[in-house]
C-alpha cells in the first residue's frame, strides 16, 4: 500500500506544524466562501487572482513529493489524515469534522455548513451529507475496533438540511464476520434530516497481513 | 422557497460573468491542492496567508446579499447553480462536474480528482464519490423529465478509486408514481469502482404548486 508513512516528528514540531496547517486551511476556507458569494467585476477579480496565485506559488515552494497527503503515522501511534476530504486539518474543502468519541460508543461532530456546501437553494447538498455520513460512520466503526472500507452506504433523506450549524453522529451497530455495520444521522435545530447505514468491510489483503493494527487504523479514512 | 431567483442578464454580460467566475474558482482550486500538499514553514505560511486574506477582502468588496448563491434562473430559461458543491462553476470545492446528456438518456462527466478529494491514502474519499453520484443521478432524472429531491441513495463500493481521472455516469431507470429511480456508476481505467441507485421524490409542495416547471428544474441540485 503506497501513501502510508510513519514519520518521526517531535511533539513540539508536530504542534507547530499543526498550527501552520490549520491557519492556512482556515484562510483558504474563508476564501472559498467569499468566492462563492462574490460579485466583483473582471478587473477586481484579476487582482484577487494575482494574490491567489502568489499564495499558491509560496505554498508550492516546498511541498510533499507525492500527489496526495496520504495517511501519516506519528511514532506515538497517532495518525494524521490532513488531506482527508471530510476531516482533513489541512484540506480546505473539509469543514473539517472534529469527531468526538463518547464513552458509550457514540461518535459525533458539530460543524458549520457554509455556502460552499449548497445543493438546492439554501440547503446543504445531499451528496455532501452522504460524504459526512460515510466518514463519521467509518470513524465510529474504527473507534469501536471494527474498521473497514465502505462496502455499502445507504442514506435516507427525511427533510432538507438548512445551511448553517449541523450535527452528525454515528455508532457501530453490529459486527457480522468481516462486516461492521454502523448507523448514524444528520440533524439540525429542525430535527433529523438524514439517516444512514453503512457496511464496512476489512479487505482480504488487510485480514491476511501481519501488520494488521497499523493497516486497520489506516482503513477508515473514507 | 427562498434562494430561487430570476435575473434579467443579457447574453454578453452572462458570458463575461461566467468567465470571471470560472477564472476565480479555478485559481482557488489550484490553491486548495497546493494547501493540501504544502510543507512550508510558519514564516512562508504567514506570507501566503496575507495574500489569501487580501484576495478574500477584494472578493468580499462586492458580494451577494444572501448567505448562499441559491439557484438563479436566466430569462432564457437556463439556470445557474454556481454555488453547487458538485457542479458549481464558482464553487472551488466542486471539481466541477460538467455533465453531458447523450440522446439515449445517459448523463456522464469526466473529471480530475486531485489531492483534495482523498480518503484512504491515494484513493478518492468514498463520501466524495457518493456526493458525485447523488448529483449525477439527480441530474439524469431531471434531464429525463422526472426530477426530485433525493429520497434514498445507495452506493455499493466495488474497489478503491485511485486519485486522478474519474468518470461518472447515470440514467433514469424507471418512474413509480412520484418516485424517479436512477442508477449510475463511477469508473476509472481500472473499471467500475462504485455503483449507485437513487430514489428521487418530487415533494408535495412542488406537486401542488402552480409554478411546477420552474420549481421542478430547481429541485435536482443535490
Amino acid at each position: 500500500m503506497s501513501g502510508y508513512f510513519t514519520e518521526d516528528i517531535g511533539a513540539q514540531e508536530l504542534q507547530e506544524r499543526t498550527a501552520v496547517a490549520t491557519d492556512i486551511a482556515e484562510a483558504v476556507r474563508t476564501l472559498i466562501a467569499d468566492t462563492v458569494l462574490t460579485e466583483v467585476d473582471a478587473s477586481a477579480a484579476a487582482t484577487a487572482i494575482e494574490h491567489i496565485e502568489a499564495a499558491a506559488e509560496i505554498l508550492r515552494s516546498r511541498q510533499l513529493p507525492d500527489d496526495s497527503f496520504g495517511v501519516r503515522f506519528n511514532t506515538d501511534g497517532t495518525k494524521r489524515t490532513w488531506g482527508n476530504a471530510v476531516i482533513g486539518t489541512r484540506n480546505p474543502i473539509a469543514p473539517p469534522l472534529d469527531v468526538v468519541f463518547d464513552d458509550d460508543g457514540l461518535a459525533w461532530a458539530e460543524f458549520e455548513m457554509g455556502p460552499a456546501y449548497e445543493g438546492p437553494a439554501g440547503l446543504v447538498h445531499g451528496g455532501i451529507l452522504a460524504a459526512i455520513l460515510d466518514q463519521i460512520l467509518g470513524s465510529a466503526a474504527e473507534h469501536a475496533g471494527a474498521p473497514g472500507m465502505t462496502g455499502t452506504l445507504t442514506i435516507r433523506y427525511r427533510q432538507g438540511t438548512k445551511l448553517g450549524k449541523v450535527r452528525a453522529e454515528a455508532r457501530l451497530d453490529r459486527v457480522e464476520g468481516v462486516k461492521s455495520i454502523a448507523v448514524g444521522r444528520i440533524s439540525t435545530a429542525e430535527g433529523t434530516t438524514a439517516e444512514a447505514e453503512g457496511i464496512f468491510i476489512l479487505p482480504r489483503w488487510a485480514r491476511e497481513s501481519g501488520a494488521a493494527d497499523k493497516i486497520r487504523k489506516a482503513l477508515s479514512d473514507g
